[in-house]
């Protein structure tokens, strides 16, 4: 236990964010895939770099920084580099993490996983000339990812904490693998891959006063979502607490 | 039938959008109910002017008025005052709507019935410090809310084309009440109520792989979903559609 912060208060905010990130996905499913907002060439003026979500997602940031987002150590920007400060008072956010944590950024990861990988999934071809509001969806989408694999710092800490003899060899002895075997628990993966899925099911329905007469009908294919946790959103989650755990001890 | 658009396309978005909505208020409802966001001395810096999300929404607009948002009829802006223009090159959107349409702008009611009345009954009293968040997630809500209210321009609009001289005479005399009655259907209403309410259930429930052990108990009241659409939603639709029908045959 770290600060109140318990395995048990962790996994229920993990079951929490699984409910956010099918929303989002099934917000942005709202728009066909739009592919002027990721054509770098399609915007050419000096106010805009790169493609149209670049600058959205960007110039977001920039002025939720400014509203103190990233004062809160669970959030991570895409774009951290010439961030503004924030000009909120500060608040006190209950500090769990090892300093060094703060290093760790798997947002370019996360980025490339959703753009080259993911959209193309659940996002059906077409174009409906909402490109602002795409990639304002599509950042909707990219901080709800983001905050759920990040938060692999926390359950890696309160792990740490709970059990360190358990991790400090592998640690020592930088052996990512040995790191990877102890953080890896197959059934309990099937059980979120399992339970993602069903998600999809009950948020994608089409829900009517008449009993469900879409049966099969989802507005994202919950085999996609299943296969975004099990492809990308625990392997990466697990490769954020490798990283946390290998700084643990510095 | 305008341009493809019909009555029941127009339906079809419309349900649509219930659940946008719904999803938009579960995922405010995660962050308490921050007052510091809305409390216009709180932050006093020359870079904001009056509350956070004052300078969240109205900043986030300008960005997404640059990449484009508002060159779709169906967008309107909460500060429509001094918004940049879109650098993207222009997207041909169907033109259904009456040209003084554009002039119709209820955000102003919206704004003040989201913050004044809907956001207390549905975000828990507390502070966690997510202040950006926050209001990150309000805007999300507001543009979701003002989406759907505006959308009264198109049914006005489709209805008006169907049967013109039902309207006429109570635009040519003003006469605000008999087009309210004219567009009144309470029992077509009471089935929204209804089913927003059942939305907010199926939406806003725990998903377990086990059968649901949490009947009763939503992450955004059902009642206040169904009084959101009862008490503002549907009125402020209705008073939309009266603008726009007082203005249809300028």
């Amino acid at each position: 236990m770290a600060n109140g912060v318990t395995l048990e208060s962790l996994r229920q905010s993990l079951i929490r964010q699984e409910d956010t990130i099918i929303f989002s996905l099934i917000e942005r499913a709202r728009f066909p895939s739009n592919s002027p907002t990721y054509n770098e060439s399609y915007v050419a003026t000096p106010t805009f770099s790169g493609s149209l979500v670049h600058s959205v997602v960007k110039e977001t940031e920039a002025l939720q920084a400014k509203a103190g987002r990233y004062a809160n150590p669970e959030e991570h920007p895409f774009f951290p580099d010439n961030l503004p400060p924030s000009v909120v008072p500060p608040y006190n956010f209950t500090e769990v993490l090892h300093p060094p944590a703060a290093s760790i950024n798997m947002n370019k990861d996360i980025w490339d996983m959703y753009f080259k990988k993911l959209l193309q999934l659940f996002a059906a071809p077409g174009d409906d000339g909402n490109y602002a509001s795409t990639a304002a969806s599509d950042l909707v989408c990219l901080q709800a990812l983001s905050r759920r694999i990040h938060y692999g710092k926390l359950v890696a800490e309160v792990k740490f904490r709970e059990s360190p003899e358990e991790y400090e060899p592998a640690i020592r002895a930088k052996d990512r693998d040995a790191l990877m075997k102890l953080l890896t628990f197959e059934s309990v993966e099937e059980g979120v891959k399992k339970r993602v899925a069903k998600k999809a099911m009950v948020f994608g329905q089409e829900v009517t006063l008449n009993n469900d007469d879409n049966k099969g009908k989802y507005k994202v294919d919950p085999f996609v979502v299943s296969r975004l946790y099990g492809d990308w959103i625990i392997p990466l989650t697990k490769l954020v607490q490798v990283e946390y755990l290998l700084r643990r001890l510095d």
